[in-house]
């Protein structure tokens, strides 16, 4: 889920809270905050507190509740986990620290810690195209026999990796494995990953809802039509603004031109212009839900 | 198609001849050499012309034969070229220039200039961890559009792009998609892909052939079942120099192993150690063949 | 300077107090703290806040004092250049947010943004290794002419980059140029550079002091013996690790053995080995301080 | 030096004839030819050799010759030194192989086999900006005590790699240290390098070589003075295109605007566009030669 923001780059909470039951309503299985997409980063941690808990609350246990406390500080990381676990989440989710770049003994020597100390279960994110460094797949086996570490979501879009991942840790019960990029979230269910976590699904959660479940009933036909869909989507309103921040821009902006909430983008990222604007509105515009709805 | 070579560094004609042999019985759909697995940038021009019509004669038309000609001189493409065809090679496969970096106006300007003047159909290769740079999706669209690019052979392993590849390009009449890293070619070949070139089949084409099989007629348990047998081969034979050169000492060694060829590796990389034999005669000792035999 | 931590990561108070002691006598023109040699980012923001109020006092304004605010969230940077005013800071320095990877656009809205809200004056920190994109000359050229904005610290090691820099902003009056690496800062000093923020100064104050100074009056033998003395350091100390906290494990550690304060790592990084704290030993045992004394 | 080409890409002889007498009546204490500025990679092996034999009658013996043999072939790599020698060259320099990317026991397993089959004294060229990797300063380090490798050229612009390299090898004789980027020359000689190899001195020799001479004697305000001048050129000629090849755009389009040369790029690199060139002769017309002659 995005972190809705107002153009003075405050919470927007009636968004939230909008976006909450929207998603919902379109059958998610669960829903996780305060990933990349969440902007969690650029949110101070105070912020990031007070919209767990909201988000909790607005949640109210009618789905599993994962929050991403991925920081450079383990203690700040450690607080976000204890208020996720006050607001009803089932389990946190965290980024190798981002600013040095970790060797992977670092690695492991971080998310022992990070696991021993978690109040909830741990889930590894895999983010090499900002943390700089990937959890290799060694390390992410080691990882895996910790009692409290349970997955990994892994946003590197490298199946190479997902892969081998996914052979070295086969053998480990309950570790699981969830894809970031929408784009991959139909191969993976075919190949046997257990989900995907979608910032498409902000708008049209129908729709990778309904890819997963094609997906895992290995109806190809129906994982290749819908995968058209993803991807005029993702070849759309994702590439308008031609810079880092486009597909924000443009998660953002089409959530704000649908009614869901406000689209402001946290500190550094600029708004879309008037013009991007437009363009994602006809974007938006070309999309059509029947597809899949 | 790996490029045989001996102790002293040369080319290994025998061990070639039998390795053609070798992955046409194994059922091979078609023989690519020279390619990054083919080590091609570290022969001289002359070594390459001359394997090329030497693999021409081997295979002698019974398979389509593929030749890549990436070079960083568009004068010593265009030589290669010409030998592929007149050695029956029916296409020619070419990586972006990868000395500079290049930008994507000039990877267009490269990649018209080079689709003018070969006298065979050319295959993008997008190839970013040797070359630096990707083929954005949006300048092979660009591209498909040439009367004389065929399609494109990705070895990103980085599968966002390769669905935005495939989206962009869907409607562009005989574009094909291969992929190149070998534990991608079932998935890929599940949401549509055209197939695979992959440098396990140098060891064991009839698994790799399977694959492709199975996964064209959507079967998804044998999918499932010979993407283990894939993985078993690439987490082990293939780590066991830990360093940039790990996989092809596997391979190379591996083929010794079976009596294939000789298992030399050209400059700059280091042969394997004896310890790394070992190592790579226990993993392939360890691999059953008749789980896909 | 470092933050000093003992064994159990907590910020070690009377290590600090001995350290300013050690640097202030030792000569330094003013102190800088939580840098990437003050391993800011892996602390929480309650320890950085406390660690500034306290080095603040422990100063008491014999030199001047400059708190590095460098955070993802600008909420949690301003806070942090708050606290650094009532602590008697007369400046902060940031690099860019190095999470999402801003574009030049992206980070002169950062810093316009940073240097409105800032209660102190405010200096560029161009970091980048670990915030992987460079605040370009052109975007250090356009932000020289924000009146909060008084200067640069480079840590690229690039000298084109310096160069280009210093010539674009060498028309603005009171832009200052600092350099990070402590390898650099003799020959950007004979160039024209304002000074060196360097890390070695925590052990050894008085010779990056001297170096400054010999270089400030065009000493050139003078520079060059110095410049032996300081590439000792770098090859010694700060390399037995062999991992990316090779120099920070060096540091502290040799820190340690002076008796400064303890030598404790904050996560992720793993402490020394006992074998290399032994060769750090020796290393530092084989520095000849009166080479410079 | 650059290497002329006609609009055709073709090599513009006319042009390379008055270009060595440019640069030797200009001062030039060598010519060195076919480095990255001169576009070696993209030229054919045939082409290279037939400049090499050139170049080498042009200068008919008046400067020391140096040319640049980096290749991914080693075989092909000696070929061309041979050629150097047969055309009156002292010397070959040559970077590490490109494509694939070497650990750094694959580059010691490289240099030492082109040293000992080079007949000519080898150079070491650092361009980790092309090849990926950097040949660390402990490889140097190792590689300088082969009796046929007689120094390096390092054009990553990192100073703290720089002086790692000096420092390193200071205890080895006759091991020489030049710098690529030509912002860094007067710098990198005044802490003790032996000199610069500059792409700015095609157009203005007299400038550069007297960076070398004032740095040279120690004379710090003229060094100051002339870096001025290097800047200009560097921020202005070379910075039109606003793509990686701005450099060489600017520079070959500047030659040819002297009436130098013709100022055709190689492929894969687009052209110069007209509006680029009227802005590259606004920025020479803004040169004063009189500042440095």
């Amino acid at each position: 889920m995005v972190t809705p923001l107002d153009r003075k780059r405050k919470i927007d909470y009636q968004g939230t809270a909008r976006l909450v039951e929207h998603v919902i309503k379109g059958g998610v299985h669960a829903i996780f905050v305060l990933g990349t997409t969440g902007e969690s980063q650029s949110l101070s941690i105070d912020d990031r507190k007070q919209f767990v808990s909201f988000v909790g609350n607005a949640i109210a246990g009618r789905v599993p509740y994962l929050v991403c406390v991925t920081d450079t500080s383990i203690e700040d990381a450690c607080c976000l986990a204890l208020r996720a676990r006050e607001s009803g989440a089932c389990a946190v989710v965290a980024a190798p620290p981002y600013y040095f770049s970790p060797s992977q003994k670092d690695m492991v020597n971080w998310y022992v810690n990070l696991a021993d100390h978690s109040p909830l279960p741990l889930f590894l994110y895999n983010m090499p195209g900002n943390v700089k460094v990937s959890i290799a797949p060694s390390t992410v086996r080691i990882l895996s026999s910790h009692p409290n570490i349970w997955g990994i979501k892994d946003s590197s879009a490298d199946m190479s990796y997902f892969q081998a991942v996914k052979y070295l840790t086969g053998d480990v019960d309950n570790f699981s494995m969830y894809v970031g990029p929408e784009e991959l979230t139909g191969e993976c269910v075919l190949m046997g990953a257990d989900g995907g976590v979608n910032g498409g699904a902000n708008m049209f959660p129908e729709l990778y809802v309904k890819m997963y479940e094609v997906a895992s009933r290995g109806d190809i036909p129906e994982v290749r039509r819908l995968q058209n869909s993803i991807m005029k989507i993702s070849t759309s309103i994702y590439t308008v603004g031609n810079c880092p921040s486009s597909y924000l821009q443009g998660l953002k902006c089409a959530l704000e031109l649908m009614g869901l909430c406000e689209g402001g983008l946290a500190l550094p990222y600029v708004s879309v212009s008037d013009d991007g604007r437009e363009r994602i509105r006809t974007a938006l515009q070309s999309i059509n839900q029947s597809e899949w709805k």
